[in-house]
């Protein structure tokens, strides 16, 4: 299964339980679209966001954080990677 | 020790043995400035690269990628994340 990153603004001055709480709302419909959020890393300073996932495709990663109130048109595929 | 998610641009047509080879320049510096390089991700589609580190400081992080011969300006401080 592909893995992707996707980036989101406009979390700034988020906390980290408010961030756990917003998350629930990915968690509970990515099933429906075979995606799975794997990590996601958050700046509060200027509101970026990082998640990773995987999933079939860019477009049923996006569509589960559209329908999750966090629309983003920003992904990536990421098929190399190095830790 | 904080977390940081750099971004870079011009990774494009880069292959899995490439990246492996070009991450070693990290590597072998980080220790000098107290950094740890985690885990990259790379998309040789676009050519952009986040890596994910911890550092004392945004500043060490951003001088083992120039002295690497990897510059990239853009870096966020990420304390807040889920998985």
């Amino acid at each position: 299964m592909p893995r992707f990153m996707d980036v989101h603004e406009g979390f700034g001055g988020v906390t980290q339980s408010e961030f756990e709480v917003a998350a629930t709302a990915e968690d509970a419909i990515q099933a429906e679209e075979g995606v799975r959020f794997e990590h996601s890393w958050l700046d509060p300073e200027s509101g970026k966001l990082f998640c990773l996932s995987t999933g079939p495709s860019k477009e049923a990663v996006l569509r589960i954080h559209a329908r999750a109130g966090h629309p983003t048109a920003e992904i990536y595929e990421v098929p190399i990677e190095v830790s």
